[in-house]
């Protein structure tokens, strides 16, 4: 018997963050008898009064959203940081070990328009949104080593309101994904001389068989080791450590790449697709950071449809992430489908 | 300003996996808008005709249930590994590294009962769950390095079938999570000369401020570092290092804390408690494992209420898990119910 990675259980490095993950491709098979999440198909209001991201509706402080256009940024009401958080005293104890932490989070409105979603949302629109990324990272940079920006979408992936937003939070601190992937990075470039994500995102576009989309300067990827059934990473074609450093033909380019992604997200079962994403780039407490490559990870939960989800549970949680088609499968059924969002075409 | 960890952000080290967690106690004040699941508060017949654990009834696959007493066990119909998988070619590309997995799966059905889940079964009946974990693991562990024991409880947590029961899968491999916890135990004891949780079972007993749960043999603590909300370890209070070494002592006393400790889950928002929880013991292929010491891991989803959750998204998948209340808050909450369920109280 020969081993073919379509049939036959096999674990899959993920040199980011090094770990392993358990493929199992035969077992999507199984019938699923458990928990269906009700997709999401509703079609909203432009403007919604009771939504609290709505432009000139009152949040939960009392405070006014302006009558804004484009992107608008504030700093969230029940932010998980503070940024006067005093020190803790040091311990050396190797069991109880705590270090106080200080930071921000902003909420970013990506559109005043309550309906739409990044898909939906036209290219330049989209080009707004990113600009908007890069400069909040440059600003809250220059105060804190790590800014994550990031996209809970979908009530499935805890998000409190449909409204289309993001998140930025801003960490004194190098979170444990961060510290990871600086890790891998650093080992990696010091062995083979350029970054470890460059080298792949060649290796990728030379195979094609994960490509998701692929634009001019951007190449989104089912990756080798992804852990989610749909995950995706998007990678820049060229180096370059951080938002901020993007010119303006790549930040263009990245709109059209993200619309094509997000739209071939909904597509897939034609529903407003949940997912967690967001952006990974060099700590601005690193002077020199030759081994980081920017990217974005897309974090999908659902499987099987747009109401039956992958849980990460049991030996997920406590021995290992295992999946139930491999990246190739699941990079061949995005493919598939449209890159224009079904509600846009004719 | 004195730093208050009740009231001040703070990250805490997890030194068994080694890494950070965030705590942001002062989040649990931010109103809920998100998503509602629905809470677990139904009670079921003793035996369901649908249902294809119960004694008698016909599976998937058409096999015939006998019709058991106590627990019954077999090989999981759609299960994620397979004994005889081929070998794979072996690679040193440090970008795609694959690896063939062989393995089992089995469930365990705790009870013919289809009505009752741990906290409502009798100390007996519970002991002899804890017997077919001990069997289970020492049969499966002449084969494989590693035995994954471990429950998904409620349809939040992935459970297809609300019959009482639980999964045990085996490895020819050392999963992500077990070479983590290998790796940190092997490091404490070369420094310190006795093992990690060991000292930390100790340290927890004299603190008393995490302690949920304390029998003859074991203590429950929400850990130190603590990432689900209501997350519990389950520490032996003397040196051990497998399931099939207890004794039948330490057995019925393991009985007795499990049952006070789902109890107290159940007790916390008055419905039948999620969790995924699992045993990690020494690996079967380590012929020295003093470092080791057996223990359970509870990973509870719920964070507000019998319907609202904490949702590990964004910022927690994209850079560290965050917790919206302290190790203490929780540990007091659950002490403050009964350990009594709350079905059974006169
Ligand atoms: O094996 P089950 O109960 O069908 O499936 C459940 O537990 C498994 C092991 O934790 C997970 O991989 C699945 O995602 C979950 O739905
Ligand atoms: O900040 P939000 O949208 O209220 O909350 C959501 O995103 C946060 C950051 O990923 C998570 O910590 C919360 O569990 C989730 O519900």
């Amino acid at each position: 018997m020969h081993f073919e990675p379509t049939d036959h259980p096999h674990r899959r490095y993920n040199p980011l963050i090094r770990q392993w993950v358990l493929v199992s491709p035969h077992r999507a098979k199984r019938p699923w008898q458990g928990q269906q999440d009700e997709p999401d198909r509703a079609i909203k209001p432009a403007h919604d009064p009771e939504c609290f991201l709505c432009a000139g509706n009152k949040r939960v402080t009392g405070d006014i959203n302006p009558d804004y256009q484009g992107t608008f940024v504030f700093t969230n009401d029940f932010a998980a940081l503070m940024t006067d958080t005093p020190l803790a005293p040091e311990s050396d104890d190797p069991l109880f070990q705590l270090q106080s932490a200080r930071g921000t989070s902003r909420v970013i409105c990506f559109s005043p328009d309550h309906s739409k979603t990044l898909p939906e949302m036209s290219v330049p629109a989209l080009h707004a949104v990113v600009d908007t990324w890069c400069e909040q990272t440059a600003e809250l940079g220059r105060d804190y080593p790590w800014i994550q920006v990031f996209e809970n979408k979908g009530a499935m992936m805890g998000c409190s309101n449909p409204h289309p937003h993001g998140q930025i939070w801003a960490n004194s601190f190098l979170p444990n994904e961060a510290a990871r992937e600086d890790e891998s990075q650093r080992d990696y470039f010091a062995e083979h001389g350029s970054p470890l994500l460059l080298d792949y995102a060649r290796r990728e576009q030379a195979d094609g068989s994960r490509t998701v989309v692929e634009t001019e300067f951007w190449l989104a990827v089912v990756p080798y080791w992804a852990a989610w059934p749909f995950e995706t990473l998007l990678l820049p074609k060229f180096a370059v450590r951080r938002l901020p450093e993007l010119s303006q033909e790549q930040r263009a380019d990245l709109a059209v790449a993200l619309k094509k992604l997000t739209s071939r997200y909904d597509n897939l079962f034609q529903c407003s697709f949940p997912y967690s994403m967001g952006w990974h780039g060099a700590p601005f407490n690193d002077e020199d950071p030759r081994h980081w490559q920017l990217h974005a990870h897309f974090y999908p939960p659902l499987l099987r449809s747009a109401s039956v989800r992958k849980f990460m549970v049991g030996y997920e949680m406590l021995a290992e992430t295992q999946r139930d088609l491999t990246a190739e499968q699941a990079a061949e059924r995005l493919r598939s489908v449209s890159d224009v969002h079904f509600r846009e075409q004719a």
